[in-house]
């Protein structure tokens, strides 16, 4: 049986988040990120389009320097300037009625008992329609933006295991159901037998509470988390209700699910509490020469090099002293073995150079097709488990527009896309309950204190 | 020469504010803060009635204990829940047009990286209308719920005195005039050469950079503060361009004005660089026997009680063991005597009582009178050196609404009320240039990296 896939428009408050170098294009209005006005209207627009969900992701700091400095990045406009996604929110929320509204927050970047009280306000302010990305910090020059070092990879995951506690006691156990009472007869707005402070004390944090914010229409925002990692999957399957994946192939993307599906077992969860998301790009045509074309123009317009950068900072790959003509037999580094051993089967007839990397990275998630052709491939990442898509974009507002006036319809005919809008709050959308579940980890601090 | 004076409302996030109590009555929207549409109404309504500025107070926790207990504070909704103000901003900017929103931002609650980069959003986000009311953390509970103890007042100073330096550095020195390019023919979009790493060291923070947004309309937001004490005055000196005071009278605050604009003089900067807003209440009546009614309900109406709770926790007056009839006398707390004084000075005919404070403390900052009454007021205000009102509300909208119905139209027949909507940013508003003048301290960060 078919079921509707959830779509989700994946963004960033920068020039250049994914595909590096489309922002050169005429139509593309994401270099004006600086305007509110540019993600009113792309809010509204997806919306409309039948998008669930609009997913900021967001960093911390410059990626590590590629070729011994930060200057591709900076003049790429890689993810830099990238502004503050969370306080966008509330305009968002104000020009949409049903939109579910994600965002990417790292531990490193605010304290928790600031931090649930933002997000608890954005969920009062949205009607329960907030997310929150999971992510612990990955760059060096990001931990030094707030006074650290780069953090060890596990001992990352156990900082995030702190945090999301001290937030968990604060969404979930600070205030009781029906502490609330804003009885003006009587003039008492608040139970103090049903507010408590929460007196955490970790190896990180200590805080007293209780939280500033009364309970928001879900209490905790919709969980999202994106780590790939052992230590990433475990923590996904521990706490996430959404995970998002950019696996090559739906075959892997199937692999990542079933592993996770097991160890939620192991954590009490049942596999139907998370929802998988893959992270694609699209070359659309009406024809198949149309597509050749779509395809061909991105491969050509993509910038190479910025790729490489990219992924030099997020995969930790050292490219110095290294040219785009470098054959790959020449790269030794740490890390590079998967991302090798790709172009390596991608690129058959000659030597594969540090440019064939790039050119990759440019296609790696990209379905190219007409309409029914990207239904068909949606299908098969339907068939190994994934519930979602997180559309990624070549130009913003086009590559929405485009996926919703010609894919979109093709999708609702073949029932892998909803035709009516949803109502209550996200979780509801998505779970059918507006709270987490009990099994959930957080849901042991509901009367704890 | 009359000069228009300049319109702040001044709210918080929050049912219970100052005027404690008034949540009850029928017509208090202020109860529903957890919507952002009460906001965006407010936000829409004072920009038509011609306020300059819509303010947020806010608290980083629960004010100390009032007889042994949050209990006071949580059943009066005494500025518990207080919901994050700085996330609703974006959501006001897309409403309104010109209007100034300033937020109160604890040094406590966030790092200086991550709170220069929000306001920098937002900045950009409403075209350059953000200001920011620096404060630094009286809260005993504020302090343990960021896993701290309260740091001693002149150590605080110290402390935010490093926060705004960090803050300056991200935004007027980080980024070159002329780095953002965004040119779509050469594909470069920022100029490396003009982006900097700010690499601060200090007492408490240590922060790489470079700033993670371009500069926005302002760089700096327009900087207030609040302080009172001597060395609160001292930063307001040397780092304010507006100063918040709510002064008995308008001699005292002209002491103060004196004062603060000495101290200026001292750091370099000239005194016009500083504006002064004033804190008031007002009962409007359309004729004198209606102004005695509504001051009459006003006094009834506000929680005394509350009014003391609050005047114990944010000036640590300690009334433990004493009830509403104790005789002042029997009061001999640390840090009461200006209060008692004034009490004293009001209550001449009988024994005055823990009570009367609470009564004082609700009439303190009151202004009653006719629309002439209220305007002859507010010369004598503005003779001293007072630029500006914040106007504290008995009830949201309503407060509001009635002084731009019936006291506006007053002060504008006067010459004490602009008439026409203001443009540009805030700061232009405010002074006709959109950066800080070079005479202010975060202008030697300029070209500095």
């Amino acid at each position: 049986m078919t079921r509707p896939l959830l779509f989700s428009a994946f963004v960033m408050n920068t020039a250049s988040h994914i595909l590096h170098g489309l922002w050169r294009r005429p139509d593309a209005r994401q270099i004006d990120f600086d305007s509110l006005d540019l993600w009113i209207d792309l809010a509204r627009t997806v919306e409309r389009g039948n998008f669930d969900l609009l997913f900021f992701a967001d960093v911390a700091g410059l990626y590590d320097e590629f070729q011994r400095s930060h200057h591709k990045f900076i003049e790429s406009g890689l993810q830099i300037p990238s502004n503050d996604p969370a306080v966008l929110l509330s305009a968002l929320a104000s020009h949409t009625e049903h939109l579910g509204l994600a965002i990417t927050s790292n531990i490193l970047q605010e304290h928790p008992f600031q931090f649930s009280r933002k997000m608890s306000t954005l969920d009062h302010a949205s009607k329960g329609r907030i997310a929150w990305n999971i992510v612990t910090n990955i760059q060096r020059n990001g931990a030094r933006n707030f006074g650290q070092e780069l953090t060890e990879h596990d001992e990352r995951y156990e900082w995030a295991d702190e945090y999301v506690t001290v937030a968990y006691k604060l969404w979930e156990g600070s205030w009781d159901e029906g502490a609330l009472l804003r009885n003006r007869d009587t003039g008492v707005f608040a139970d103090v037998d049903r507010v408590h402070k929460i007196h955490h004390e970790g190896k990180r944090y200590r805080v007293e509470g209780p939280h500033l914010v009364a309970p928001s229409p879900q209490r905790t925002p919709v969980l999202f988390q994106a780590g790939s990692s052992e230590a990433g999957m475990r923590f996904a399957a521990r706490h996430a209700e959404a995970q998002f994946l950019v696996a090559p192939r739906p075959e892997v993307a199937g692999d990542v699910i079933r592993s996770t599906r097991a160890l939620m077992a192991e954590s009490g969860r049942r596999p139907e509490d998370l929802l998988v998301f893959q992270g694609l790009t699209f070359a659309v045509g009406s024809t198949e020469e149309e597509v050749r074309r779509v395809d061909r123009q991105l491969d050509e317009e993509i910038d190479t090099e910025a790729m490489i950068a990219h992924l030099s900072g997020a995969a930790g790959v050292d490219f110095t002293g290294h040219t785009m003509d470098t054959p790959l037999r020449e790269i030794t580094t740490e890390g590079s073995r998967g991302i090798l051993h790709m172009v390596r089967a991608a690129v058959v007839d000659r030597e594969p150079t540090v440019r064939d990397i790039g050119v990759l990275a440019g296609r790696a998630s990209r379905v190219s097709g007409t309409p029914e052709q990207i239904a068909d491939a949606l299908e098969a990442w339907q068939r190994v488990g994934v519930d979602g898509v997180n559309v990624m974009n070549a130009t913003i507002p086009g590559t929405y527009t485009e996926f919703i006036d010609h894919v979109m319809p093709v999708l609702q005919r073949r029932g892998l896309a909803r035709r009516d809008p949803p109502s209550g709050t996200l979780r509801h959308q998505l779970f059918g309950r507006d709270r987490l579940p009990d099994t959930h980890p957080a849901a042991r601090f509901r009367n704890a204190f």
